[in-house]
Order: C-alpha cells, then sequence, then structure tokens
C-alpha cells in the first residue's frame, strides 16, 4: 500500500552539433514529470538569472567544502569556476517521483555511472561526420584550427557512444524526440517502478 | 560494417479478461516490424485456416519427434491436441530482423525465460478486481462456478506479474497501447541493437 514512487535519473550526452540541447528542451516542454538537473556553480550570477532555478550560486569556499565531503556526483572547473552536480539535490528530486535529465560530457556520465548504477544513459548522435562538420562549422566565421578542435572533441565524446544504454540517431528532429520521450515512457513501465506504483492492484487482483 | 541486426522476442503475459489479445492485434496493425510467433499444432486445420498462416500444423508424430529432440520453448497437450512454440523457428524470425510476439501464460513465459534469457517479458494488468469480474462474468449466461474458475485462474497468473520486465495496466485501451508500443520502439533504442544498425555511422563519426 505504500507509495515509495522514485524516478529516473537520465545522464544524456552526445558531441556538440548533435542537437542534444535543443532536444532536451523540447523533451521538458512535453513531459512534464521531467525535470533538468540544476548544477551547483561559483561562477556570478547573471542578470535574469535565479538561485535555484538556473543554478545553485554558491560560493568558492562552500563549494570546496562539498568537494571535500563527496557530495559532487562530478564536477569540474571551467576556466577557474566551479560546476557541479549534487548527489543529494539529485537524490532527493529522484525520491520525489521526478525523473531527473543530467546534460553532461561522457567523462561526467562515467563518474555518474559509477555513483548511480540504476542511471538510464542515452547517447545522441548526429547523423553522418558530413552533417556533424556542417553543425561545427556554424557561420563559417570560426577559424578552421577551432572547428577541427572541435572536430576532434565530437570524435572523441562519441567513441564513448557504446557505453550508453540508448543510442538516439538525430536526423529528424521529430523523430529522435518521438523516440527520446519513448525511452522515458518506457522506463516509467518497468516492472521494478510498476510494482511500486499498483501494489496495492497486484495485491488485490493476487487475491480476488 | 556487417549488418548482423536482430530482433526482440516479446513474451506477453495476461489473465484472460486483461485484453491482452485486442492490443497484441493492434500493436501488430500499428508496427510492421513486429510479428506474432506462428505455434505447431496437432489439432486438425479449420475451413479458412492456412498452413503457416494460423499454425504450422504437423502430426502427432511429427510433433513428439520434435518434443525429443527438445525443439520446443514451450508446448501443451490441450484436450488431446498438443500445441508448441518451436525455437528454431523463433530464432530464424529474430535473426531476419523482425520482432516476435509470444503470446503465453507465466509457466509458459517461465520456460522460454529460461531458454531465451535476451526475451522481454510484459505482463498486462486489468484495471482492477471488480472490473477483471465484470469482464469474465461476460454476458451472464455462465455458470458461477465456472466464473469462480476463471477469477482463480486469474488471480493465480495475476500473482507471477513481478517475474516480467514491463508491466502495463490496461485502463484505457489506447493509453495501454501506446505503452506498449512505446517499449517496443525503447528496446529498438538499446545500445546493443543500436550498436549493430548504426556500427559504420558510429565507425566514421569516432574516426572523423
Amino acid at each position: 500500500m505504500s507509495h515509495v514512487e522514485t524516478g529516473t535519473l537520465y545522464v544524456i550526452s552526445a558531441p556538440s552539433g548533435a542537437g542534444k540541447t535543443s532536444l532536451v528542451a523540447e523533451m521538458l516542454k512535453r513531459d512534464r514529470i521531467l525535470g533538468l538537473s540544476i548544477s551547483h556553480t561559483t561562477r556570478p550570477v547573471r542578470p535574469g538569472e535565479q538561485d535555484g532555478v538556473n543554478y545553485h550560486f554558491v560560493s568558492r569556499e562552500d563549494f570546496e567544502a562539498m568537494i571535500r565531503q563527496d557530495e559532487f556526483l562530478e564536477y569540474a572547473d571551467v576556466f577557474g569556476n566551479y560546476y557541479g552536480t549534487s548527489q543529494r539535490w539529485v537524490e532527493q528530486a529522484l525520491a520525489q517521483g521526478e525523473d531527473v535529465i543530467l546534460e553532461i560530457d561522457w567523462q561526467g556520465a562515467a563518474q555518474v555511472r559509477r555513483l548511480m548504477p540504476h542511471c538510464v544513459g542515452i547517447f545522441i548522435l548526429p547523423p553522418s561526420p558530413e552533417e556533424l562538420r556542417r553543425r561545427l562549422t556554424g557561420r563559417g566565421t570560426d577559424a578552421e584550427d577551432v572547428v577541427e578542435r572541435r572536430l576532434r572533441e565530437a570524435a572523441e565524446e562519441c567513441s564513448h557512444a557504446q557505453e550508453f544504454d540508448y543510442l538516439v540517431v538525430n536526423d529528424q528532429f521529430d523523430v529522435a524526440l518521438d523516440e527520446l520521450l519513448a525511452i522515458v515512457k518506457a522506463q516509467r513501465l518497468r516492472g521494478s517502478a510498476q510494482q511500486q506504483r499498483h501494489a496495492d492492484l497486484l495485491s488485490r487482483l493476487s487475491s480476488s
């Protein structure tokens, strides 16, 4: 009869240029049980940003204390600012029945997988190297060496695709979106989740 | 570069009255890669039935030879006629990239799971014991003891729901259908399947 419904943590990775951010934004619009993980950061608040909405803004001192207490699922120092995902924050959201999406690179994903082995990993692929190059070249205003570095990083990211539970190819946006939503829907139908959700029904049906 | 795409075997069970047969029929209409497992039987062909379409019609002698050679994933003797699922037939369909649905009770499902551990088990539940009783009572023309036996069998079947990978509650037909199709769609996006399907893309993206 208890109702200990718990959500699923989705770890979504992709090379830049695969369309991950747009796809995730649309997933969040379509599925109201899904939420994005809100990172902690030490970088200054920008105009229009809200603490607890865009980021959890904390001091460098507090962030480093959290590091020492192993509070982060993963964290990184990017150009002198820390960014990290609090394990406690994620676990609280999951305990409330929310599904949480973490957008992260393959290295962060590997760390999260070790700490939260029940997470579901999804890797989004571009439809071809040619299309990826087109998307990364952008408006053609970037220096050749910048584009080449992005392509090398994308190749490195893609070489870890096989570490993920699901692979989605973003050829047509709507098809890829539909596939991502099907993964989330199917995950909610897994026996373990449904047994909790429908414990009462199962017990009544088995004894009727 | 090889293209060894293989399908998934879905083992779908439910108490009678859960709506399994109607749901499966609609799944087959909506998803053309899905096919129903065609059983072998020794019962006589009925008018309108075709060998290899409705059943594989075989002699009692042939069926018993297949039993001795362990060719069945599961079989049963129902009122003097044999019915069984040929493992070779299922494996050939899967090797051709088809997804195969096997409608079967929990005991058959347990046998299949042992022989083909990669199968995906789905259990369909009615929305409540009251609704199940209504559906099993039918037109009210059946004797009380017949209805009671059906209810006991349904309760027995439901007590094995937790042995399945997915649970779907058939409260509204369209919702349940949508959930079943999402399970099939998500299964096709699993890393192992997608790595085979997109081996070429993955290798080109990782070396670009």
